[in-house]
Order: structure tokens, then sequence, then C-alpha cells
């Protein structure tokens, strides 16, 4: 494997042995690469910032859910550094072309035109971007489309990224021709805007292809791998049934579905946004219901959301965007929250982070709560002339401000996911403590915590959550560095010799002898090489933390917030 | 004295003692109060935070420029704790009703109607502020003088402060009858709007005044305090004779005037937004040229300036103002300066943070380099429901945010000030460690890098700046403690015994015998609870630092900027 270097102000190209980053891949590549060559302090849209994209280590082979991506920068959203991760069909198609990571520098002056990027299997080359024309993301794919040839695999910014809100995303063709995959969170389509660069295309025609140390070894270790995925009730039918919008009745039903800017764990009108509602109206319009964001994903948690009429809306609707523009803003009307979803790749913008900014335009009185309509009108503004459009694209902490809105759900700026840290607190000490501020897919205690997968911890009580975070985010950091799919590890945490499969896998891919207790190590080494950036960018035990108002009682359970800061640290503490 | 609390929610008030406050006053007295009854990690808008409005030590005596006040609060703009100092006639009246501090706590709802709190030598009492009807400050005072009776005391917040704006300020009557006068830094205002508060009036009729442990002491004391100031030629005559616009040349020929969002530190056009030039605009169109902004000021740095028929336009229109909206922005139409400086009065809002903003909306390519109608108009939107106003009213990194602009000048997201750090190390020093994020007047190393007065230490060196800016913080924390203008300092650093003097003042007044030892480690003291709040905050020594692109060489000098994070922690080392 090889790096790319890419100079975005003189528009030329570097590849360079792996060298010291041999042996990495995926985060842990993103983020060794951000903590050795960024400084700490760097603004995340100066020249000083770099953006990297890597293929997991693993991506690019015939390994089942193999195929993601990480996107690595200082976030312009957080201040801290960043890993967003994504799916489409960019990652194994640079694996296959053999290289390790794309990493972009510097940065041309802000009036530049806009780049457009060709990685093949000969090189690179650079472009002025074709003209948007007012176009967004879905119709611009097409134009990328002419442009280059055939159906382009490309990452991508839309308006938003091109006007570096912090809440921007990269957005990656998935196998189905759209610009539907997101590296959603922390701003690094910002970070590609700021080196003005539209949108990176890559073609791995003719490309000499993964080598394999035991190809044999291989094939076996994946088909014992496709099976422990396919023999898990939640990856081989959970997922595939409804997609992760499963868990809105589940979440809901544990009193733990933030609703109305996290005023409480229940929605009233939960079952009109469940996943067995999605699945029923995909069906019934012809849509569908199973979809994969890369090749080689056997389980299909993704879905094609059609209207009444048939017509396709968007795909990726995940649980955690229909809880953002659905429970917390008291909206329940399934096409409005599609709509939303579809119109966030369109722009190029994170769900999560606008379905909380629209419950604070709600909070704020800029709109009325669970007015679907004028929160789909709001976010029509972004990335257009409308300086409103600059206010919401820049998110939730953003909006606030703006608003002088003191009930603000972010942890380091960034806004909370679609569980409330009370009533599954194992995810609330990884929001507070994770190295990239309010996330949840760093440790996903969710599996403890109410689905009763890989362990039962009770997400009511402080015992056990802050030892449970900690030890998923040393896992997460590991199969984030792999290209698997995070949601393997629901199967993984419930089969004993999976992990053993994992290092099978690496090892017939690589020839080395790596162990279990190798993976959890570079787990342990990604979240150091994190931290330390964090600590260098002058973030404290007081940022790993939730905001004060989480310490009001939740209802229906009327569970509390009420780890100190000194107690959070020992997720921290490895 | 007395402390008195009022409970903005339920609009009632309790008289306490000083307690444990006994013996501080102004800043002391106000960071104390936060210090102690705010939690580090409360919402700067939330119900935690309290507002302080403390009179200094020697405020409502006789002392020559003893009138000033200190406000203080969490500050929503820095996220550190803050002290805004104003001049205006509410504090010695408040002293003279016997008040050591009013509190504002807790918040009503967000929709509640505004209150105008009356304070008198009866007590206090509260009603729904008169409407403001579309009316800035200047108006409204004058509908609160009918509100309340003939020429109303207040401090007021404006249309910046009702939408929280994290530059709003809170505005104090002056001499003159108008609001001119500024706590500007930190978004004061945003505080009490959060509290929704609009103004505070004061009333001294029949109070009991000032009492005096030895009043002949006190006024033999004061004689010679006042010699003091008179004879000092800054404070004597330089502060006379142009105000504090009277930097302008000088600092212009120091190299090292901000110029285009600092990258030079000479403006071509110097000459015609001069000291020089302003008084003899003012002369010549008949307005004044001394002016003080309390009862008691012997300096009158302050001024009125008018239009060319003579009508007023502003006041205590002072030199970081002038280059706020001058040089930094290539603006050199006094006029026009003056004319936002009185926009900004009108909104209230922070002068220094609204030129640094404009100057990057021109960074940002909203609005041209040099453009001061459009500068003009951007401001006028400030508090209106355009949401560009709310871009705008939120300063500098908040707009940079908006605009994708990574060249900005803010140390904890307060905008810098009117001397480049570079060829003014001292104050560059005072920009990255003073509590506050980037002020000038918590360290005013200009004297002696640059006016040689109280020292000579070369600005253009490393050598001396750190020990220099440490100095001079703790004798301003102790300065602001007392009520007395900062510019008293020009003439105590000159004169052996004024330090004395100051003492006999105190002594003379509350019977104590400190002395100037004292009140330096009442400065020290100062300043540690005001590094202890911030640390329990979340800030370290990486946040104590300039932005990284100081780094760069500054015409026509080509100073730099390379004192370590860990360096400057000494200038923190008490």
């Amino acid at each position: 494997m090889k790096i790319l270097r890419i100079n975005t102000r003189e528009r030329t190209c570097a590849i360079e042995e792996m060298g010291e980053y041999s042996g990495l891949g995926g985060r842990a590549l993103t983020s060794r690469i951000i903590r050795r060559e960024v400084p700490a302090n760097a603004h995340p849209l100066s020249k000083e910032n770099k953006l990297v994209f890597a293929p997991g280590l693993l991506s690019g082979t015939m390994a089942a859910n193999s195929g993601r991506i990480s996107v690595g920068a200082k976030s312009p959203l957080t201040g801290t550094i960043k890993e967003s991760n994504s799916g489409g069909i960019v990652s194994q198609k640079l694996a296959k072309l053999g290289i390790g990571a794309v990493i972009l520098e510097d940065k041309p002056e802000r009036d530049a035109p806009f780049t457009a990027i060709r990685i093949h299997k000969d090189g690179v080359e650079f472009f002025d971007a074709p003209e948007r024309g007012g176009r967004d993301n879905y119709a611009y794919q097409d134009v990328l489309n002419d442009f280059f040839g055939g159906k382009a695999a490309v990452a991508l910014i839309g308006t938003a990224g091109e006007q570096c809100m912090q809440a921007a995303t990269i957005q990656f063709s998935d196998p189905y021709g759209n610009p539907a995959r997101s590296a959603g969170r922390g701003g690094m389509g910002a970070v590609m805007g700021s080196k003005r660069v539209r949108c990176i295309a890559v073609d791995d025609a003719d490309a000499s292809g993964i080598e394999y140390a035991d190809k044999e070894a291989f094939k076996a270790a994946n088909r014992r791998w496709t099976e422990i995925l396919k023999n898990h009730p939640v990856t081989g039918q959970g997922l595939a049934g409804f997609g992760t919008a499963i868990l809105v009745n589940i979440i809901n039903e544990a009193g733990a579905l933030p609703t109305k800017n996290f005023r409480t764990g229940r929605f009233d009108h939960a079952a009109d946004v469940s996943g067995e509602k999605l699945s029923e109206t995909i069906e019934k319009r012809g849509g569908k219901v199973h979809e994969g964001c890369h090749p080689g994903c056997v389980m299909q948690c993704s879905q094609r959301y059609v209207d009444e009429k048939g017509e396709y809306v968007t795909s990726g609707f995940e649980y955690e965007t229909l809880w953002a523009f659905g429970p917390n803003s008291l909206i329940h009307d399934l096409d409005l929250i599609a709509a939303m979803d579809r119109l966030c790749d369109e722009k190029g913008i994170d769900t999560i982070e606008m379905g909380n900014t629209v419950a604070i335009a709600m909070e704020g009185g800029l709109i009325p709560w669970g007015d679907g309509p004028a929160a789909y009108e709001l976010l029509k503004k972004i990335g257009t002339a409308d300086p409103m459009g600059r206010i919401i694209g820049n998110g939730t902490g953003y909006t606030a401000a703006a608003l002088g809105v003191d009930r603000v759900p972010v942890v380091k700026n960034q806004a909370l996911p679609a569980y409330d840290p009370r009533a599954v607190k194992g995810v609330g000490v990884t929001y507070a403590t994770n190295p990239m501020g309010g996330d949840h897919t760093a440790g996903y205690a969710v599996c403890q915590n109410v689905l009763k997968v890989g362990g039962d911890v009770d997400g009511h009580k402080d015992e056990g959550n802050i030892e449970l975070s900690k030890n998923l985010q040393i896992a997460t950091a590991a199969i984030d560095s792999s290209g698997m799919c995070l949601f393997v590890a629901f199967a993984v945490l419930d089969t004993p010799d999976a992990m053993q499969v994992m290092c099978d896998l690496l090892n017939a891919r690589y020839g080395g002898s790596i162990t279990p207790d190798d993976v959890l190590a570079l787990g342990v080494q990604v979240l150091k090489d994190e931290h330390s950036f964090n600590a260098d960018a002058g973030f404290t035990k007081h940022d790993d933390q939730l905001p004060r108002w989480f310490r009001e009682a939740l209802p229906p359970h009327n569970v509390t917030w009420d780890y100190t800061d000194d107690e959070l640290q020992a997720a921290k503490t490895f």
C-alpha cells in the first residue's frame, strides 16, 4: 500500500511508501497521520489542517462487510481530532489501487476554482470541477458521471461543504449510483471545502487488486466470518428486517427516546415513525426494504425509501436520522422525515446535527414545535445565499447561540444522537468521554444497556457503565481501523471465535500473526493518539462531560446523570 | 455596604450583609462572587449564571476618577469569567445608596416580558419595562427618563442584548444624559438579556451617602491624588488634549497599528483618523474636545463628536474603536467611523468586537475592503429580524465560522484590540494570558513598550515582556477593584508616592491600614479567583496563546510571535 499526498494549492501529488504508517489502516491511520502531521492548535480550516481518506485494513478484500472508509482531520465543529466513517464504494476501489491513504494538504486562495480530482491506476489528474450550476448532490453526481465517464465513484461535498459549514459531510457514491452515504459527523466536508476540492473520483479499472499473503486461508476465514454475521439475530435478521429503524420502538419502550429536545424518553407518536411502519410503507409502495451500503455486505440494513408514486426518495435512512427529525422535534410524518434526510444528502450536511438544530430552532421560537414543513424550509436555506442557512449549517451549538438558547444537547459542540444518556448511561459515558464529541458509534453501549447483546449492564445505574463504555471504545477503534462495518460488533460480542476470525482475516491478508490481544492493543493505541491530540488542543476532563441540565430527571423513569468529571476519566484511562 | 440580590424570575429581592465578601469592591467583588456562586461549567445564558454590578471600593467618594463600575459574569463570548468595566453615573449612585453589589440571579421563561428595575433608597421596584417600540438606546433613554421621571441613571441593554448576542454590551448613562458608556467586552449584555432585564435605574435621591472613617484625611489624600493625576503628562495633558485617539499616530509610527485584519503595522491613511484630526474636526464644528465619563474625572479624555451641522453624534469615541472601524478595515472616514461608534451604542454592542467582525466580513468577501457604508449597513442589521444581524452580533469568531474564514484574531474567542501583539509584545502576552480573553486593558504594556511610561521594555523583543505583563495584570486587577479609572496607572507608574496615596484614600474611607503590598496582594487574589474559575471551566495553557498565524512576520518591522505555551504560563504564575 502507498500514501497519496495531494497539494490542493499546487494541484500536485506525490506517492510515498507507508513508512512509519505501515501496518495501519482506517481510523488507526487517519488518526495517526493527524496526530503526527497537524499541529493540535491549527485552525481546522487553515492550510495546516489535513484531510485524510483511508480504507480499512481489510477493505477491498472479499471479506464480508469490510468496505468502510475513514475520513480524518481536525474537526471544525469540535476542535478535536475526528474520524468520520462511511460506507459507499470508494473505500474498496482505493484499496484495490493499492492506496492506503489519500492526504489532502495545504489550501488555495479562498476564491480559487473548485478542484475535481481523479485517481486511477496510472496516477492522479486535476481538473477545474464542472460547474455546480445550482445543482445539489444527486444531480451533481450525474454531472460527474458525464464528466468522468460511466458511473463515477466519488467522494463529494455539497453546497454546505463549499461554504465550509461546520456540520458539512462528505458524501460517497453508493452501489446504486447515488451520493447517499455520508462521512457525516464533525464537518469533514468543511475541511474539504476549505481546500477547494469539490470531489474525488476513484476509478479502479485495471487495478492490480488486493494481494493476499494466503488467499485460501483468507477464503476459509471469510466463510466462517460470513457465517458468524448471518447466524447472529441482530446482524443476520434484525438489521436486515427493519434496518436500524427497528430501534424506534425498542428505545421508546426503554424510555430512552429523546423527545422534544431531550425532555422525555417517550414519544406518543413513536409508532408512526417506527421501523415496522417504515418497512410496511416501503413494501406497500414498492421500494426496497434491504440494501447494502457497499458490495460484500451481508446485513443489508439500508433501504430504498420511495414516495407514494414509487419514486426514489432516499436511502441509508438510519434510526438516528429518523429520531433527529422525528421525536426530538415532535414531527411524526415519515415522508417529511425522509424528505429531510434526502435534503441533507443533497446539501451534504449531517442529519444528526441538523435534527438537533431543528429542535433548537423550535426551542428558540424560530419555528413551531412539530412543524415539519417549516423545518424542511429551514433546511433548504443551507448552502444558499440566505444567512439563515449559514446559521443552521453550522449546527446545534451555533444555532443555539444565534437564538440565545441555553438548553443545548452537545458535547464538545457536537450534537448528541438518539439515545438519552440518562437512560442509556453506557452510551452517555461514550458521549462524554470519546475523542470525537457527542457520538454514539464510538462505544455503542446500547447493546448491553438495552439490547442485551454482549452482556447485560443496567443503563439506568451508574455501576459498570464506565468500564463498559471504555471497553467498547477500544473495540470500536479497532473495528474502525479494519474497514469493517461497526455492526459486526453485535455478532462479535456474542460469538466466542469471532475476534480470532478477524485476526485470521488480517493474517491471511498481510501475512502476520496478530492475535485478539493485538487488535485490542491497536484500539488502545488509536484512542491514545486521539486523546493526546485533544489534550494538546486544550481539552481537559471538564470537556468530557454532558451539559449540566442532564442532571434533571428524565421521564418516564426519572433517571438523572450524576457522574463527576473525575469519575468519567476512568473511561479514558488505559 | 450591602449586597442586593435580585431574583429575575420572581422579581423579588433580598438585602444582605457583605459577609464573606466584606472588604471587596469592583472587580475583586464581581470575580469573587462569580467564582464562589456560579458553577464553572454553567451555560452562560442559563439560570445558573449570575450578573453582578459592583462599584469600586472608592466609588461614590470625592476621590478623583473613582466612578467606574465592574460588571461580572461567566461570559457567553469567551466561556471564561469576565469583568467588564465602565464609566457612567451608575457606580457612584449605587455606592451612595450603600450598595456594594447588585446580583441578578435565575431567569424567567424566554418569552417573559422584559423587566425594568428601579433601585432607590427605600428599596427595589420591578416593572414591565416600557415598550422599546423599535427604539434604539438613545431614544429609549428618553423613554426611561419619562418612565422613571427626570434624568434616569440607567444600566441598559439594547436590541443586541435582548437577542442575547455574544458581543452585547451593557450601556450606562453618562453625565450628559446619553447611554454612551459601555461595559463593552464579553457579552455582559447577553447575560442581562437572558435574564429578561432591560434596564436598571438607580436613583440616589436622599441617599445617606458615603461614610468616611476619616473625612479630613480623605480630603488631604485626594488633594495629593488630584495633583498626581494633573501633573503627569499623559493624564494631565495627553489624554485631555486628544483623548485616547492620540494613539493613532503613535502606534502607527511604532509599526504596531493593525491594518487589514492584522496584515501590517502601518496604515497609509492614519493621518485621516488621528487624534489630531479628530480634535481639529470637533473644534471646527463646535463639538467638545474634553469630557469626562463620570463626575470627578480630572482627565476628561472623552469628547463630544458632532457632525458638520454641529449635531451630536457620539462620545466616548476611543482609540480602539477608531482603529477597529478604521485601519483594521481600511476605512478612513472619521464621520463614518463615528457613526458606527454611535450605532454600536444604539444597538448595545462592543465596538472592538464589531470592528474586527467587519474586517472578517471583508476577509470573507461579504463586503469589500475599505467600504465604510457597506460596513455601516451590515452593523445596522444587528438586533433586527435579519439573520445576518445574529451572525454579526455574535462577534468575530462566530462570523468567521459563518464565512469559512481561518484568519481570526481572537484569544478565547474574544477579538483582539488595537495593538499588534508582534510589535507590542507586552500587550500580546496580556492578550494571551489574562483571564478575560483578547483584552488590552488587563495589562496595558503599551505604556512601557511604546509610550515609555513606567519603564522601557522593547516591544519587539521577547525579553522582559512576560514579567512586565504579569506585573501590570496584578496592578490592573487592583485598580479595577478600586473603582479608579485605569488611566490613573499612567501617573501611578511614574509617581513614587502614588500607590501610598491610593492606600491613604482607602484607609481614610474604610479605616484600615492597608499598604501598597496589600493592594498588590489583592490584585494577585483577583487573578487567582479568575484563573481558577477558568481552569474549572476547562481552560488550559493551550488556550493562553495567540492564533498560529501571528507567527508570520509583521511589516514594517518584520517582527513575529514566538512565545511557547509553556513560556507564557509564567505570566500567570504568582
